[in-house]
């Protein structure tokens, strides 16, 4: 008896702990997990905003208090040019950086649209693409470096021809730059590195301060306050933003061609980057679904490093999801919208042009999403929560706009006055805006 | 005596009532002019957060509430089919509304871009284009009727395929829909009216009602606390925005081939918008200063429709500056950033190629910005106050985004493995990351 009690605890904690799996039977267990977090920012803004006014009014004063007050250290430099730092990368870890540069340096020219012109009603009609002038990229700190979002950010603004780029990261704890940061900012093309964190550096970078210019747009992920302080500025229209990271996800299509050990390595992958990442998995088949739940088990006995955030990730935001087709799980990613779409199926192609909302999308067996963070050139700034229902993954566009400009020719302008006319004139705007026009034809 | 105290009051009079004229000696005379209103929002939306909130709980109800409270009007029927309204439009009035239409769609369907696919080391990159699904317009209502900014935000997004547009607009004092709105919403292709403004209609497009659905993404002008509410609920990533509408802004670049006269109508042009609206004229001489004073006075005196309003925007917030070369003035407007920028110079192309940051440029004598507001094609939701620094006026691409994808070949993973190792080592993720691609090269 006691053995038998004890295998039933036994199984009663191993089935608390595994990944849920869940055999669609109709969209209501679908809901909480399509309803998730929207990173709801709204308390933290309210605490950032004394931060962002603080820095506006007192300047470097205000970031040196909060840097001493949030990372516990006394800068004696806070600004540097990157050129003039040496890294002690080794040759391998700078080939690295080399590589992804390369890659991502040619996916990101694909973007570079060009303008263009047309006669349209007798007038010269067109549109060109400008640069803006000083952009910002913040890569996070602290324990969890992210040299490669560095690359991110800065590569697409340089090749949309941006004429500064400052990059906006915290002090390490000896008030240096780090080795990796120092290299990724060198090849990328960062003409300054500010070391601040958090709210302030969002605000200096927003404002400006005595040794900071003000920077028209900033991107790169950052905790809760600096998201916070990048909806808010961008809000009222300080700076532009990217748009608003929140947890890290994935979501994998996969039919009965799907390498179980490898899916389970896609989604712990995910979780490996905080406790709050969704990985879900769709399948169509018990089989994966049991398969896969197996070595994920196996994976977190053997892999134990960041083992309770992978546990976290796994046990409480994941799941496997078992529908009839594969149609109904490409229904489900599509309302998901997923940061990261894995599609590992035997048709990965025609299940590609059903796709309608993902940031960056892997296809087929070989495509796990660590190859887009790192190496392939594909950008890994995506919207998360949902969000990709609307913004794009980070791309050169998001460093240029779009001028529209026009000649009107005077025959046209004498042709297309009458509808000047009658539209001016029913909202109420006839009399400038109509004469401005009708002068003109005189 | 008294005949000269007299001239001399009276001088003072006409002196203090005309346009502001400054020699430009040093960049400090411009500043004022630079750091225009940003349309500080943040006390509005600590206003409109509870409306916002209510609406997000009750819904229908609270809807329904704030239209009684803010309208003065109990609404019948809040949501209506425009193809079952009728308009009373002449046949006119409504030629007018195609021709627009016609223009608009064949100006915005140069902005159709298509995808992209590239093999980049040994792997298959590309990106594709795909719509937004359900969008909403926001059209002012009361006094001011903007009908055609209904066509401006609907053709865009149905060119790019967006499946829903919902035009959301005040109840007129019947609780009807008003019939150039009617006319616009069938031609541009609106699927749906809401008789709903203020911060209560973009909660109802943020966050849907019973009735009403959730929309992705809202666009167009409306009021400071229209403005406010699509600030927060863009900030918390609740709907998409184009860009926060401010004061509406006419810069001119004039060289002496310019017709004071002319120039004096664009100007009076962007002043008829409202009493905070800007129009600034960056010349080279005195004489065209003179000349368009005097010809704005006499405008002023002889078209007296919306008199005060006029007066308040040339007194209170335009001027001419007096610069001594064009250079000057070019890098003064692209400092300034306006919305709309008429460029009337003997070599105006040359010039225009100088333009870094404008919203929609006018090119030569004939291209009054009213050609651009109602008939020529180009569109005049454009960012305000600054933001085409880094904001497009409205386009097509508004309603898309671009999803990149990659397959990645197994030679390439395995080549490329090294790299990602190497990266996501310096990450701290090389566990799950870098196993997640070796598995996949055993």
């Amino acid at each position: 008896l006691t053995f038998f009690l004890f295998s039933f605890f036994q199984y009663l904690l191993s089935w608390q702990y595994m990944i849920k799996i869940i055999t669609v039977k109709s969209k209501d267990s679908l809901i909480p997990y399509l309803s998730r977090a929207k990173n709801d920012l709204a308390e933290a803004i309210f605490q950032v905003i004394p931060i962002l006014e603080d820095v506006k009014k007192n300047g470097d004063i205000a970031v040196r208090n909060y840097t001493k007050k949030f990372d516990g250290i006394e800068l004696k430099k806070v600004s540097f040019d990157p050129k003039e730092l040496v890294s002690n990368l080794t040759q391998e870890q700078k080939q690295a950086f080399e590589v992804a540069k390369k890659n991502i340096t040619e996916f990101h020219k694909l973007q570079l649209q060009d303008g263009v012109e047309k006669e349209i009603s007798g007038n010269r009609l067109g549109f060109k693409f400008t640069p803006m002038e000083r952009v910002g990229v913040y890569a996070p700190g602290g324990k969890a470096l992210y040299p490669s979002s560095v690359l991110m950010g800065a590569i697409p603004a340089k090749l949309a021809n941006v004429k500064e780029v400052h990059l906006f990261t915290p002090p390490g704890e000896d008030g240096n730059v780090p080795d990796s940061l120092i290299y990724a900012a060198q090849i990328s093309g960062i003409d300054r590195i500010h070391l601040i964190g958090g709210a302030q550096a969002i605000a200096a970078a927003g404002y400006g301060t005595e040794t900071i210019p003000k920077v028209d747009f900033i991107v790169g992920p950052g905790n809760r306050y600096v998201a916070a302080a990048k909806a808010y500025l961008s809000g009222i229209g300080q700076i532009g933003i990217e748009s608003i990271a929140g947890p890290s996800e994935v979501f994998i299509i996969a039919d009965e061609t799907a390498n179980p050990e490898w899916v389970a390595c896609d989604l712990l992958s995910q979780a490996e980057h905080g406790e709050d990442s969704v990985a879900i998995l769709a399948c169509t088949s018990q089989e994966l679904a049991t398969n896969v739940s197996n070595e994920i088990e196996k994976a977190l006995r053997t892999r134990t490093k960041r083992k309770e955030m992978k546990e976290a990730a796994i046990y409480n935001n994941s799941a496997i999801f078992i529908f009839s087709n594969i149609d109904e799980c490409i229904e489900f990613s599509n309302e998901f919208a997923p940061e990261h779409l894995e599609i590992i199926t035997k048709n990965f192609e025609k299940d590609f042009e059903k796709i309608t909302n993902a940031g960056s999308v892997f296809l087929g067996s070989y495509s796990p999403v660590a190859m887009g963070d790192y190496i392939t050139g594909t950008n890994h700034v995506l919207p998360t929560a949902g969000l990709c229902k609307i913004y794009s993954s980070l791309g050169v566009d998001n460093f240029r706009k779009r001028i529209t400009y026009q000649e009107v020719r005077k025959d046209s302008l004498k042709n297309l006055y009458p509808y000047v006319k009658i539209l001016s004139d029913l909202e109420g705007l006839d009399e400038e805006h109509g004469t401005s026009v009708l002068v003109r034809t005189l």
